[in-house]
C-alpha cells in the first residue's frame, strides 16, 4: 500500500527502505532535500514541500511523521493535521509523550481525521533485523495500516512459538501489537524504555564490578584480572542473563575492552523520565528503574551541589577535608 | 573422559545426562538412592558412599561436587579431599562464595590436591540448552579437565560470532570460560546472578507500570487496559529490551497474565548479597543491584518495623493516622 | 491586624488561636459549625457562609484558606476571588502544588487580586512552639501581611544566631520567610517535605537494621539484643543525628519499642511525588528521596504485581517454588 | 578517677580536656610528643612511651584508644594486652568494626583483661557539648568507667525528660548508654553513622532541587531563583526537619551559599558500609542508606566504568554519540 513518510533521518529512512522491499510505495520528505534524493533514486517518491507531500498522498492518505518528540513532532503533526480531511491517518512512530497522543487524538477527532501513535523499537538495526511496533489508536484506522506494519515488524523469523500460545492468536507473535487507545503505544513504548535503562544499568554496574575486582583496595589473595570481553562472550552462551544488549556489549567489548574512547557521559531521552512519572502516578515502586536515570543525570555532572554539601557538612561536624587523591 | 558427580540434584542429574550423552564416563554418588539408581540405568556408574565413590574412580580422579553451597558443598569437599590425594581434582560447580574457595584451594594445594570452582548458569535448562560456565582454577587442571567444559557447554551453536572476535578466540564462544585463578569462576557467576536480580527487577517493575495502567488513580482519558502478556511477547520480537529473561516473562505471562498462582514471596540465594558486598569493598556504586535485592527481602514480610516507624513518626507530629484502605 | 480563615481544621484552628492570643482579630469560617462556634467562643469573628466571611473582612481584605490541597482548596479560592476584588489577598496556606499557585496567581492577576502562597511546617505542635512559613507572592501584599507571618512564626526563640548571619538580616530566622515569586512558597515547602520523606525513612531504616540484631540468622557470637528506645534516646543527648524527627521517635519508642499499635501502612501527601517530578525535571539526581517514596509505596500492598514476576521468572528458569516461611 | 589515654588526635584531646575539667586524672600518650606536652600543660600526666604509660597507670588500670580503627587500634590493643594484667580495663573509643571487638574481647576473656567499646559521637563539638555514648562490654567493667562516661557526656542539659521516660530511668538521658556485650557500642555507633549518612543524604539531594531551580530546563513561570541559605535558616524555626545536621548547613550555606570552596569531592568511612553489610546479613531492606553510601562512591570518581558502558551500549543500538556539552 502506499505510505507517506516525514523525517528521514535514521530511523525514517531505514523504515522507507525496508516497507520499499516489502513491496510498498512510499512517498517522503524531509526539510533537508539530501535523503530525499537519496531515497527516491532507491524507488521513493520525493516531494519538496510539505503541500506537495499531501497532495501526492491518495486518499484516504496515510502520513507517517518520524521526527524528534517535542516541538518538531508537535509542529508538523499539526500542519499536517491543518491540510489533512475526514479519513485521512496521521501516525506519530516518534518517541512522544503518550498524553500529548491523547490531546492530540482528540482535537484531531472533531475533523475526522484518525491518529495513531507508534512506538518503534529496534534502533538502527531495525532495517534488517524489523521494528517492534506497539500501537495505540482506533481499531480501524490500525487495521487499515496493518500491511505496513506487517512489514516493518520482524515476523515470526525463526523464534519458536510460546507454549502457551497456541490458543492465543496475536499479531504480537509477528512482531507489532495494537496495545489500545491513542497514547497507548507510546505508554508501551515508554514502559520499554524505563526498562531498557533498568536492564543497561544492570550490566553496567556488573562489569563495573568486574573490572574493578583487581583493585588494590582488596585483600590480595581475592583480588583478580579478569578479561571483561570474553566474560561478556561467555555470558551470552547458554547463561539466565543473555540478551540482545549483552550481545552489544559483548561486540563493544570485544572491540575494546577499557572503553577507553568514551567519556561515559550519558544522555536520556523522555520516556526515562516519562516511566518514572507514570510510576508515580500509579504509587507502584520503581526503585530500579529511577536509579538508573539518576546514573545519567550524574553522569553528566563534574559534581553535585549535593555532593559539596556533604563536604560541607563533613568539614563542620568533624573537622573533615577533602583531599581527592 | 571419566568424571565423578557427587549431588544428583536438577542441576547434577541434569549435568551427568548431557556428559553421558557426550560420550564421557560417569561415576555418581548421592546421600539419596533413588537418583543414583536412575542415573545407573542411564549408563552411569553408580556408588553407594564416599568411599566406593572415590575408589571407583581411576586417578588423577576428577570429582565435581554439585550441592547447595554453604555446609554441605564445605563438608562434602573436605571428606573428598580427605580421600584424594596429590593430582586429583575436586570440581566445586555449586553456587559457593568464592573467598571459600580462596580458602578451601590454599588448604588443597599443600596436599598437591587441585581445586577448582566453576560457575554454572542455565537452570533447568541446561541439560538440553548448555551451561554456561565460568571457571576458576590452577591452568593445568582447567586444561585436563576440558574435554567436560567442551560438552556441559552450549558450543557456538547457531549464535553467530561476534564482529570484532575474529582475531581473538576464546572458549568463551563455547560458551566456558577459564576466568582466573581459584575463586574466580564463583567470583564471576556472583556478578552475573547480581546482574540477574536486576534485569529481574527492571522487568518487573516495568511490568508492574503496565498492569496498573488501569488505575482509578489515573486521570480517565490516561488510563489503558493493557495485554501484558501479549506485550511480553511483542517485545522478544526486534526490540531492544529482548532476552531470554523476557522469554520466560512471555511464558509465565501467556499462561496467566495476573500470575495469580504467585504470591509474590522472592528468596534470594548468597549471590546477590555477595555481590553487594564486593562492590562495597571495591567502592563500586551499585544502586540497581542493592534495589532488587532489597525488593526481595522486602517481598518476604509483611511490614517492616521501619514502616512501623514512619507510621508512628507521622502521628507524632502530624496526628495522621493510619486507616489502610 | 484583621485576617480571615476558611478551613478550621487541626492547622487552621491551630492558627486562629495563635493569633488570637497575638493580639489579631480573626473572621473564620468553615464549612462545619462546631469549630466555628469553638473559635468564636475562644474570640474570633465568627461567619456562616463564604458570602458574610466576605462581607465582614474590612479591604483590603487578607483571606486565608486552609484546606487540603486539590479540589477542597482550589474550589475555594476560586470561589473567594470571584466574591473579592482590586487589593485583596487570597492566601493559600494549605499543601498545594506550586504550579497550580502559579496558574491561580496568573488567573488574579488581571482583577488585581493578590495571591500569596504559604507552606506551613509544624504541625499539630505549631500553636506553641510556632508555625515554620515559606512564602511566595508578590512583595507588596507579602510585606503587608508580615505582622501576621511574625505571630505565627517561632521567633528568634532560644536558638542563638548562626555565626556568619550578622550581616545577612532576614526574617528566616525568626521562622518566616518570603522565597520568591507566586508558587515560590509551595515550591520550597515540598522540597521541605521531600527531605523529611528522607530523613524519616534514614531513621527507620537504621532502626530496623537494631531491631532485627537479634535475628537469628545472624552468627550467635554477633547478635544483640537492643534496647531501641534507650538508643534513640541517647542519640537526641549530642550526637551528630539528633533532630525533632529524632525527638519524636524517641518519644513513640519511649511509650511502645516494639510499635506493635502500628500496622506500618504509611500514607505519602503530594508533596513527596511533586519532588521527585521536580528533581526529574531539573535532571538532579535524588535517589534517597524517591526511595523513601517508594517505601511508602511498598508498605500499603500486600505483594506488588513486580513480586509476583519475579517468583514466575525464578520458577521457570530454575524450577524454584515459594515457600513463604 | 584515672583513665589513661592513647591517641590525642582531635577526638582524643578533646576527651582528655573534657575530662580534666571534669576533676579527673588523665594519663596521656600519643606516638607524636607535641600533644603530650600540650595536654600535660593542660593537667595532664604525660608519658613518653607505651611501657611508661602502662607503668604510669594504677591498677585496675583502664586505658582508652582513640585511634583510627583498623592496623593502628588493632595493633596498639594488642600491645596494651600484652602488658596489662587481670582486672584491667581497654577500651577502645574510636570507630572499629563491632566484629574485631568481638574477637578482642574474647581473646583477652582468657587472661582477665576487660574490653569495652565505646562508639563516640558529637565531633569537634564534643569537648564543650559532650560526647554521646554507645557501650558494648561486661557490666561489670562498664560499671566501673561509669564517672569517666558521666563526664564525657553531654548531661541532661536543658533537654526536657521526653514524656513517657518517667518510669523508665537510663543513663541515656544524660548521653551514655551501655547498649549490650562486647562489640554492641560499636554496633550502635555504626548504625548512627549508617543513618548520618541517609539524613545527610536526604538533605543534600533537598538542596541540590532548591539550588537548580533556576534551570533554564523548567518552563519559565516555573523557574526560581532561590536563597538557600536563608531557607536552610528558615527550616531550623520550627519545621519537621529541623536538626543539628541542618544547623550545621545553615552556618555552611551563610558563609558560602554556592559553597565554592568544595569540589564535593566525599570520603566515607567504614561504618556507612559495615551498617549496610549487616542490613544485608540480617536480610533488611536498606535502600535510603546503601543510596547515600554510593553517592560517595560515586563523587570520587571523574566518570565510572558502569558510565561508559551505558555510552557504549547506546552507541550499538541507537547510533547515539556522546557530545558533553
Amino acid at each position: 500500500m502506499q505510505l507517506g513518510m516525514i523525517g528521514l533521518g535514521r530511523m525514517g529512512a531505514g523504515m522507507v527502505r525496508r516497507l520499499l522491499r516489502g513491496g510498498h510505495q512510499c512517498v517522503v520528505f524531509d526539510l533537508s532535500p539530501d535523503p530525499v534524493r537519496q531515497l527516491t533514486g532507491e524507488g521513493a517518491t520525493g516531494t519538496a514541500s510539505l503541500e506537495e507531500f499531501v497532495s501526492t498522498l491518495r486518499t484516504p492518505r496515510a502520513a507517517w511523521v518520524m521526527l524528534p518528540a517535542g516541538p518538531p513532532t508537535e509542529q508538523t503533526v499539526m500542519a499536517l493535521a491543518g491540510q489533512m480531511g475526514s479519513g485521512d491517518i496521521i501516525i506519530d512512530g516518534g518517541n512522544s509523550y503518550y498524553k500529548d497522543d491523547v490531546r492530540r487524538a482528540t482535537a484531531m477527532q472533531g475533523r475526522g481525521i484518525h491518529y495513531v501513535d507508534v512506538g518503534t523499537s529496534g534502533g538502527i538495526w531495525g532495517v534488517e533485523r524489523g521494528y517492534c511496533l506497539m500501537i495505540g489508536g482506533e481499531r480501524g484506522a490500525v487495521s487499515h495500516l496493518e500491511p505496513i506494519f506487517k512489514t516493518l515488524a520482524p515476523g515470526h523469523g525463526n523464534i519458536p512459538r510460546m507454549p502457551g500460545r497456541e490458543q492465543r492468536i496475536s499479531t504480537a507473535e509477528e512482531g507489532y501489537l495494537h496495545c489500545g487507545p491513542p497514547g497507548a503505544g507510546h505508554f508501551v513504548k515508554m514502559i520499554h524504555n524505563g526498562i531498557e535503562y533498568g536492564l543497561m544499568q544492570a550490566y553496567a554496574e556488573g562489569f563495573d564490578i568486574l573490572r574493578n575486582a583487581d583493585s588494590t583496595a582488596l585483600h590480595e589473595g581475592h583480588r583478580y584480572d579478569l578479561n571483561v570481553a570474553d566474560i561478556a562472550e561467555v555470558w551470552r552462551r547458554g547463561s539466565v542473563i543473555g540478551s540482545w544488549l549483552l550481545d552489544l556489549t559483548a561486540m563493544a567489548l570485544a572491540e575494546d575492552p577499557t572503553l577507553s574512547n568514551y567519556t561515559g557521559f550519558v544522555h536520556d531521552s523522555g520516556e526515562g523520565r516519562w516511566t518514572i512519572m507514570a510510576a508515580i502516578e500509579e504509587a507502584v515502586p520503581a526503585e530500579v528503574l529511577s536509579a538508573s536515570l539518576y546514573a545519567r543525570f550524574r553522569s553528566r555532572q563534574g559534581h553535585t551541589f549535593a555532593e559539596k554539601l556533604l563536604s560541607a557538612m563533613r568539614q563542620r561536624f568533624g573537622g573533615h577535608l577533602e583531599h581527592p587523591s
